[in-house]
């Protein structure tokens, strides 16, 4: 087993030990160096003439096809872009479209809202009797009948960290002649993933989380590569266009992924994703997910030992769950804004549930007994029962 | 009359000088310690802390608000994310529900092509009947029929400068029943706008062009205050949900503009655009515009001198035209390359067009003469005849 441990490859700050990499990743050192570059060199210099010269314009397939390897996914069949909810969007169009005679999006309760309010939108948009329908989790495998166009599920729960079975739950909904949509926004550069074996149509993702790109990240959408050339875009941009500067009055998709484009991407977050993506180099995600799986049950293990009021939220089959690990606690908001004041972050995440995140590239078994040892202060000394933790802020 | 020009708020490289502002905006020089703040004192030292403490969560709002003074929209109408292309989706999906009887998006074929396109996946996605119907440029006001849900219209022509008359356009679309959006890609920054006088139900652009923003700076979207809380966003993503951070399994829209937030903004790029707006303090939309004449009448004049074989694609009547000067050329393409060889930026827009965008922030008459100097050169000389200059590459 390779060590992944890279911490000299990111800044993290003095006294801070930080649990909460799957809400937003701390900075890889080399960005801020990369994004002068762009700045001072690229825009200032080359002007509009950046677009060709600095790479900007094939940066999102570049970019795309490096998280590629992460997620299992064959080079140029993954391109960046847009929000996540945005690719949420165009997969689900795309899903529906193929599948005309249809009527139902199948998706469980434990999916991040924005994937369902998406959802929502789009069967709005539709009318025709075009229905979002949501299930527990665990009634997603014997919801998905013949009805169902698209089944659209995120991989692991953002509260629980609870991981769906990818490749058994794609088989059902092909089985019942279902498009299958994955989101993998807790999944890529947390757990091993592999898409083409798994065989979804499409899947989408984020990059500010176990990516590491920066707040407000471009996301990524993958199509199965044989059906890259008939998937249809709906958010039909220019950039996704075949011949983007023929300026045409009528939109023809663009080859392969490339069609999944939209409109002028974010070059500056772009850079900082690509340079972060460096971090990746030479890593294989089978050794990440060790790495990931001993930090969490040593975590599991001292804190049950430290606080037994903690109720373990995540599944306690490591096979079973992501890379987080959360507990249940009626004052969880309170107990999380004291630990966090402490140098230990985590988040919450509502109505109860207290959150950590793994992530081996820059965490190792000392944090997490320091993290344990801070939690552990806070809960047995009662100090989250403190006024000034109780003011709801928005947590993200 | 005030002057405008502050050159020395920009980095323009040595020995160029640039009339292509409109495509995409020089670097102002204070960006880079800006995004060098964001990336080493908020990503890096506060992590998932700088959505609520360095102020990136309100962020989209407060940079509309920036943006709302210069095209006449009162503070809190305007919001920022996403791509112009996404924006113009938001606008029409929203426009067409309002008109749940027609079935017809009408524009032009002066157009950004990405318009149309956008145009054209929703149409297609709509079904039943839905139709984006465009239109020759002069033939629109004629074509307003009560048959119309959604006239939507670039002001200014991205090819020839020429301008739609927004408040008669307006007016007739609202005679006959129909909502109106307008596209300021070439208007913001550029050229006096007063949204809240047009009366228009929607307006969207970008602001990677004259508002100096960056490459893939973010677009802005602007709802007319007495619809704001009742529009459907379409995009009905988490962060224009009225609670984003309950977590609800269902969409209920945010207050006013922000609905029409979708994904998690570009936080980098957003810092940009912010710092970028500085550049605007203190300054007067109609001084701009009158400074912009001075240099396109100057141009104008200057050219038709030296090279009578350039023909003006662009309205003689200044008063028809926004803030660039295109010339008709057989062999325009090379031509502008030749020009562009010798350090005058412009951009060239099929099939003929040789474009230059006069952005008096940073260009003075000095500079009108000598980019003249050169297009004299290029064509009494000929020297665009050379086959270096007729390989097509990617023109943005």
């Amino acid at each position: 087993m390779a060590n992944v441990l890279r911490k000299e490859q990111f800044i993290l700050p003095e006294g801070v030990i930080y649990l909460d990499g799957n809400s937003l990743g701390p900075m890889p050192k080399n960005v801020p160096a990369r994004l002068s570059g762009v700045m001072n060199d690229e825009w200032a210099q080359m002007l509009i003439g950046g677009w060709n010269k600095a790479g900007w314009m094939a940066q999102p397939t570049n970019v795309g096809t490096s998280i590629g390897r992460l997620i299992g996914a064959a080079a140029g069949s993954v391109v960046m872009g847009d929000t996540l909810s945005v690719k949420v969007y165009q997969a689900l169009a795309a899903g529906v479209k193929m599948r005309p005679e249809r009527r139902v999006i199948l998706s469980d309760k434990g999916n991040f809202p924005s994937d369902l309010y998406m959802a929502e939108g789009l069967v709005g948009l539709l009318g025709q009797g075009y229905e979002l329908r949501t299930v527990a989790p665990e009634d997603v495998a014997t919801s998905i009948t013949d009805e169902i166009a698209v089944v659209m599920l995120t991989e692991v729960d953002y509260r629980t960290g609870r991981m769906h079975d990818m490749q058994a739950l794609t088989k059902l909904a092909h089985d019942a002649g279902a498009v299958m949509v994955w989101d993998l926004a807790h999944s890529a550069g947390a757990i091993p993933v592999d898409l083409a074996a798994s065989n979804c149509e499409f899947a989408v993702g984020c990059t500010y989380k176990y990516l590491n790109g920066g707040p407000g990240a471009p996301a990524f959408i993958y199509v199965r590569p044989d059906l890259a050339d008939t998937a249809e875009p709906a958010l039909s941009g220019w950039l996704g266009h075949a011949n983007p500067f023929d300026f045409d009055l009528h939109y023809t998709p663009g080859k392969g992924i490339e069609r999944m484009r939209v409109g002028t991407p974010p070059v500056l977050q772009m850079a900082a994703l690509e340079e972060a993506m460096k971090v990746w180099d030479g890593v294989d995600m089978a050794d990440v997910r060790r790495a990931s799986l001993d930090l969490q049950e040593q975590f599991i293990k001292e804190v049950e030992q430290a606080v037994p009021q903690l109720e373990l939220a995540s599944p306690r089959d490591p096979q079973a769950r992501g890379s987080q690990v959360s507990f249940r606690f009626e004052h969880g908001y309170a107990a999380m804004q004291a630990v966090i004041d402490r140098g230990v972050i985590g988040d919450f995440r509502a109505p109860d549930i207290m959150r950590f995140g793994f992530t081996p590239l820059y965490l190792d078994a000392a944090d997490v007994t320091a993290a344990v040892a801070v939690i552990e202060d806070v809960m047995t000394n009662a100090l989250w029962d403190d006024p000034k933790y109780k003011v709801r802020g928005r947590v993200t």
